[in-house]
């Protein structure tokens, strides 16, 4: 996608071939700055010091580490020890695990003097695979978006909004979180660029404010017309009529199709439901657990740290990154990072091989048929 | 209630009887200051600035600053001026208009030299009525916790709560909002002063972050156990038990029991709803808006400051007071104030006068009966 006019991705090799660069996602929205990755050491120091951040992205950027490590030193010995490095930055990351584990099968049989070169294609593979993923994610939603318009431009509602179509979106499920495209924004951009009228609502999504920080300026950068508003205001504006369709990504699906996502997506579900909106879920296979029965009260639900709920940081009129707190001192926090949202909610998933009702998903995957029979019994 | 142990209201009479005190709101959570006032140019600033808010505290400290004018000046031209002066501060808030007019009212007949003694009578019968029907509120609502509790020590079921009553609340309802004891929050201090186990989840309450800093200060200083926890949380406490009910405040209630409050109050009504769990409005009778049908899509809603939204003011590890911006530039912002909560989605209104399901409020005032009969009828 673009910055400045400028297509970028979020994860690139340097031009002289020697290292890998990355936007650094810690500086936004405040500033655009590369950062260049010259060894598996500071691969995994960007993972997890959140550098790079959301899923998919993760994957390739260790795929791309253990390149860095293997061309320093290509020995079994020093295979072992950066697929350990690299799994330990963020334990939970699914992507991260399924990267590491592809890269490291297909090195282990290699000779060692193969294994730079190899590592290399491999990476790139991962972060192509991801690529085109998520632009069929795009091209499958996309029709979802030119119903809309078509429905409002035969409506001549004589509106203020001229048949653009409002998305809402809740946290960071855009190219940022990928190698490009994004999940659930995939369908927005494939919309703007194919000149549909489009228009994001886009939650700030606190504590970590990802929406604010992160879609707000993705979504900018690339031109993309888009209003931020507290998490609060998402279901009086659908109650008003002033949102057409709901578009979050997800962290994992159960076989049944409840969805675990960012904390609050849940709350806007019940909206979506309440007001008649369509609520679409972008799902990319991978993201599915078919080994998951049923979403609610199964998927464990990551408590993290207060601090993301007691402090904020941000911009000074100065120009300064300060953080300070919005709380009384030692005000008791909680912080549930996802919530998951009952298939029940859910008008349809997005894939990379269509668009299916949460009932229809499992015939999309028959490979997964088996399993996801044995886990609906069960469940 | 109690701040450090000793008992405070919002608004007095300082001791040497001259000037009235307040706490100085906009200074909270951070420190906690007492301002003197001793002029009506000075209470309509106070006003003004917010350093005293909640609807009911304003009428009270409105009729104060009538007084101090009337102690300098009681002619009639320096009783429409403050009239005029303390209305124009906060023009949408209806017990500012609803105090000043029954000052004003009851002075206007008077001779001058008796409109100062008159003034400060008046002012402290404003505070006191609002106190006691907050106390009422509060005596009406325990019951509905207690049985709570009741039905928790009943089920022994050996959960790690022991009985404790979890109320989730949004923005702040509380004592610091009124005169003394709050509206939403009422019940909560009558269950604790009377010995109930019960605890808070206090939303933080964005963009304002009311709840963050005032609710989480106002209970943390009574000593009611409370935890913050960001908006996009609620949903996913009730999905998993963790909230026996919903306590909010409103700013109006139409005659069908549709109820307007702070944004974002509609989504925590709508899992209530979802998760089964009681969802109740505390209305002081004044905020039955008795010539509305119908709330949804009828009460304008107002649409405040971008800046709400994209600053954010708190405490740096160096104790000063900062405000950052955590969007990226040029932004655009959306900041609803306010949603509509409707009626079918309220389990009851707890009232000065009892506690009542949407059918069942009018015939708690059946001095409006006629009123409501009416905009039901065209509504």
């Amino acid at each position: 996608m673009n910055i400045q006019g400028t297509a970028f991705r979020t994860i690139w090799l340097s031009t002289d071939g020697a290292a890998v660069e990355v936007i650094d996602q810690t500086r936004l929205p405040h500033a655009f700055v590369i950062r260049r990755i010259g060894t598996a050491r500071a691969m995994a120091e960007a993972i997890a010091d959140m550098v790079v951040r959301g899923a998919p992205l993760i994957g390739a950027a260790a795929a791309y580490g253990v390149w860095l490590a293997m061309r320093d030193d290509p020995s079994d010995a020093a295979l072992d020890a950066v697929y350990a490095a690299l799994l330990a930055t963020r334990p939970t990351a699914v992507n991260l695990r399924w990267a590491l584990d592809t890269v490291d099968a297909a090195l282990t049989v290699l000779a060692p003097e193969h294994r730079g070169r190899a590592a290399r294609m491999l990476a790139d593979g991962i972060a192509e695979e991801d690529v085109s993923q998520n632009r069929a994610l795009g091209d499958n939603g996309l029709p979802l978006l030119q119903a809309v318009a078509e429905r409002k431009r035969d409506a001549r509602t004589g509106g203020d909004d001229r048949g653009v179509v409002n998305v809402l979106t809740h946290c960071n499920a855009g190219w940022l979180a990928t190698v490009d495209w994004g999940t659930a924004l995939a369908p927005v951009y494939a919309a703007h660029d194919a000149g549909l009228p489009v228009h994001v609502w886009v939650d700030e999504t606190r504590p970590r404010n990802q929406g604010a920080a992160l879609t707000a300026w993705e979504l900018g950068q690339h031109g993309v017309p888009h209003t931020v508003i507290a998490d609060n205001a998402g279901g009086h504006l659908m109650q008003e009529g002033r949102v057409d369709l709901v578009l979050v990504g997800t962290d994992r699906v159960a076989a049944n199709g409840d969805v675990a996502n960012k904390i609050g997506t849940y709350l806007k579900a019940l909206a979506a439901h309440d007001c008649g909106v369509p609520f679409y879920v972008a799902a990319p296979g991978p993201s599915i657990d078919w080994t998951l029965a049923a979403g609610v009260g199964a998927i464990p639900i990551e408590e993290r740290a207060a601090a993301e709920v007691r402090e904020v940081t941000g911009r000074t009129t100065a120009g300064d990154i300060r953080t300070v707190t919005i709380l009384p001192a030692d005000t008791p926090v909680a912080n549930p990072a996802f919530d998951v949202t009952p298939a029940r909610l859910v008008t349809a998933f997005i894939t990379e091989r269509g668009v299916a009702t949460p009932a229809e998903l499992p015939a999309l995957y028959p490979e997964h048929d088996g399993q996801a029979d044995e886990a609906l019994a069960e469940g």
